[in-house]
């Protein structure tokens, strides 16, 4: 049968080869480029003789971990609210994720920090890693279900790459602000996965319709992942902020707009779903992807408003609001170098060039995943564990006894 | 049929409005009165030329972090023991707290910190606000399945602002010291919540008893909130208290008292239970409240013994143990402007003050919700998701059996 | 029915009985030894005038509370995975937790930090008595099932007690540096289990076949324990080091090797399993201990590795590559009490050591637990809740109806 099949869905071979090969790649890059930074050498560390209390990881290690239970946790589980897509979901998003942090680390590294021939890392490596992993989950998230390990190893190990180029070009190049990654993370990340999703639309998904629902408990394990989302998004958007003030106040603004945003949610919920009943699914359902709007609802969307937000804000920077701090927050602006409305106009550039390299990135990562020699699960065996993992048997033989109703129906 | 129609529960309507009433509200008061305070103002805090370690977010922020994740994991997950209210306990907790601590840090602004007509906010707003939401959590406990969101809104609404009165009336009016939120949090909220659920008295709640049981993996659920709760309970403790070795020492203190409580806690299970089992709900049961005496066990009670010890050990501080410290723990005494037995007076004082307060308060909030505008869910669907939630067909199809079932149980 | 006797697992009488004896004993010891450290007395801390940021509170608590959830959340829901053993794996690992902590901040007082007659405690003792309740855990995971609470607790006992004695001769006797544990924690703990559970071997375990396996949700908790787990890694091997590049270095050699490690993995369970297939207990069946491989594979094969890794880089270390680091890491090479030739054979002596400790107290333990007085439960009623918890009576349904078709299979 094809739907046990492992030829099907690559895992025997070309599964443990890419991961190898990819493993392999980045250990001898690592081993070629990558040093410890002045914060975690311990001859240079020592040499400066620093107080311990300087380091930066005292700074932003707390930070980081509640990031990485983001990655982890927070996209592992929101994703398991389909009923037979647990394992996957929460397996694959591993995978990707610690691919991801490695590749991520050496892409920004080249392209950020790289000085006479070498990488210096950090906690800061850390966490824009994560924001890396963070935006290739997103893109995941477009995809579920309807892609095989192998494909999104591959789209993974180009969209890391294009991720850092568009950083490079926003942040290094045109000198933009990009305040919790709105251009970065979610408007890249939601349009790359859209678009890939689009090159890889199937036609008939509704094969695969009877799995895309949710069980009563898959949604309290999706709501796992929804809380802790919400609770640790405060450490998402400080975590790389400037030290003191900076981390502070983007942490404060980010809790009370989160506790605005869930009551009006509520509020949208009750209003607008049938029968005035809420929808447990409104709060994470944007990650359903069949017709993908999903990520678009709660990346897409909402990153390309938080740029044009940033923008209008740069716009609106004076040295009196600010104060001495502006320095800090627009440099460019603060030493003279930019009016503020110029730096409004860089603002929309860095935005627009984003939905240009995600579309295009996505484009090609698309076309890519199509290539004959790369399996991905028939249209009737999306949105199911059974295809990758070893399912225990009592819900195999739900799934078993699903199928042959299945058969009886299409004979009869 | 009643069952489904949404007006039984004003989700329709009385939801939405009183949500973007309260949000917009929220949203006026925050600009008309809420300013960033000096450490998280960038002009402000970059004027005072601090170094950025001396910001209190590094002391507070951490901890803040795992006092958030107690509300929204922790009283979450806590409350999904019941079968069938694992949407409503997770996303009312939710939706409570996402007002509460907006709410809250209103109050508390105007009744701590309101200087010049403004409220000046920071990483201690944010522990505060947390806090005060955890009081309405446990006030929730205690009324769990029983009542529709908007009456619980509406019972925030009016806690939040007698939480703030209360406190106000504690610490600035009596100069007492609440270690751990013995009086203003556990006692306050516990009572409260039972006076409501007093009022609320429902006479054939038996009708939903088939509801009130766990089932095996809902009560796994609850673990996770049990454990959070549990494992996190010394960051919340030492959140507010001084920095240095004030916070160092209360961690300290609650992480071997948590050791000692638990042993206890398996050696009484075992001894008081049917056949010698060990029942895993008597770790959480306690929030099982159709007898509402859960609350009672496990904040209540505690609260008033954690109030009257505070008044024992006012009682016996004396300059020899606490040192130089006195001033930091016991400041009135330090100062020399009360005695140790007259500071023990006060805390008693605090005490009687805080259950008169949470009883009128409960008292008022039961009538309130009591009123014919508001509809409740009937006695035959407490503790049922499907009122309020679009709940997955497999779950909602076992629904539709028992209910069926019922009726002809009647009819027979 | 002996399968409800709450006499066969020592319920009733033996376990409140130890509890309470161990909880007095603790509080008795803790009275007259225990005493705060000069970070955390008040007198003392006050007296010498720190600024707050110098206590060691705000170097550690974070990392303290990252290894704390993986106590606790960790290794509790790792092992859920067994279908009916998911409250006996969460509330024993909280047992043994609550024990043990206390217990061995006594222990590992007495042995290291005895001063003057009294124990002085603080955030390092909290990491050190949870790193303690690791390895207990790990032997945890070598008996699950099989093992009654009060053989457990008083495994506990002993375990913790050598654990600190095979600590004072490592760190204290031979000098040894143990790098994330690797032979203290690891070694030490899966050693120890591993021949508790030979010396308890039960060739008749196969009556308690069916209840092995998993089901898929079950698997969906367990890998709630898992990613805790996997996540808070860099903050359990970098909680103990040296603050400053100690701490940061540790974090991220462990956040990359993670990443490989993975990578590694999903690859080599492609290339071995069944038709292809991933297996997700591949993750985390380590932990199935039916025939205690596991533990063996994810601590006690991996624990050598590490400690003779520790052994090769101690023989490498030169103060070209650490600089004026070196004596904050291998302090007996940089003061030239060694070469580091001579501390690559005290670090191989010293995992000789391990060794011998935990598997003679191992032995001693497994001969401890099979005291006639102790009940264990019967062949056929392993890796069951029913005999210890009051399960939720639909569970319990199903259990019934299981022993039931056992019993006709039996008869026929």
């Amino acid at each position: 049968m094809a739907r046990n099949s492992s030829h099907s869905t690559g895992l025997r071979v070309q599964l443990p080869l890419l991961c190898f090969l990819l493993q392999a790649a980045i250990i001898i890059l690592f081993s070629f480029f990558v040093q410890y930074n002045h914060e975690t050498d311990s001859a240079l560390w020592h040499h400066s003789n620093h107080s311990a209390l300087d380091n930066d990881f005292y700074f932003r290690y707390p930070s980081f971990q509640d990031v990485h239970t983001m990655i982890f946790i927070g996209f592992g589980f929101l994703m398991t609210f389909l009923q037979r897509y647990g394992f996957s979901s929460i397996g694959f998003n591993f995978l990707l994720s610690a691919f991801s942090l490695q590749w991520s680390t050496l892409v920004q590294g080249f392209l950020h920090s790289f000085h006479e021939g070498k990488i210096y890392i950090g906690v800061e490596s850390m966490i824009n890693a994560d924001f890396c992993t963070g935006a290739v989950l997103i893109s995941f998230g477009a995809v579920l279900g309807k892609t095989s390990p192998v494909q999104l190893l591959l789209m993974s190990l180009l969209e890391v790459t294009l991720f850092g180029v568009n950083e490079f070009i926003l942040l290094n190049l045109l000198g933009v602000k990009d305040a919790g990654g709105s251009m970065t993370i979610h408007t890249f990340g939601a349009y790359f996965g859209l678009v890939v999703s689009r090159v890889l639309y199937r036609s008939h998904l509704d094969k695969s319709k009877h799995r895309e629902g949710s069980v009563y408990h898959s949604d309290l394990f999706a709501m796992i992942g929804t809380i802790f989302l919400w609770i640790f998004w405060p450490s998402f958007n400080s975590a790389p902020t400037n030290t003191g003030d900076g981390q502070h106040r983007t942490a404060l603004n980010t809790y009370y707009s989160l506790g605005a945003s869930t009551l009006s949610t509520f509020a949208l919920s009750a209003l607008l779903s049938r029968e005035g009943k809420l929808d447990m699914p409104i709060l994470e359902s944007k990650f359903k992807v069949q017709d993908t709007c999903g990520v678009h609802n709660l990346h897409g969307m909402p990153g390309v408003l938080g740029a044009l937000l940033g923008a209008l804000v740069a716009g609106l920077a004076t040295h009196q609001t600010y104060g001495d701090g502006l320095e800090s927050v627009f440099p460019l602006i603060a030493e003279g170098h930019r009016s503020a409305t110029s730096q409004a106009v860089y603002q929309l550039f860095g935005l627009f060039a984003t939905l240009v390299l995600a579309s295009l990135g996505g484009g090609i990562g698309g076309l890519l995943l199509r290539l004959p020699c790369l399996s991905s699960p028939p249209d009737s065996q999306c949105y199911e564990d059974q295809i990758y993992w070893e399912v225990p048997l009592e819900h195999e033989d739900e799934v078993q006894e699903h199928l042959r109703s299945e058969d009886t129906e299409t004979q009869a």
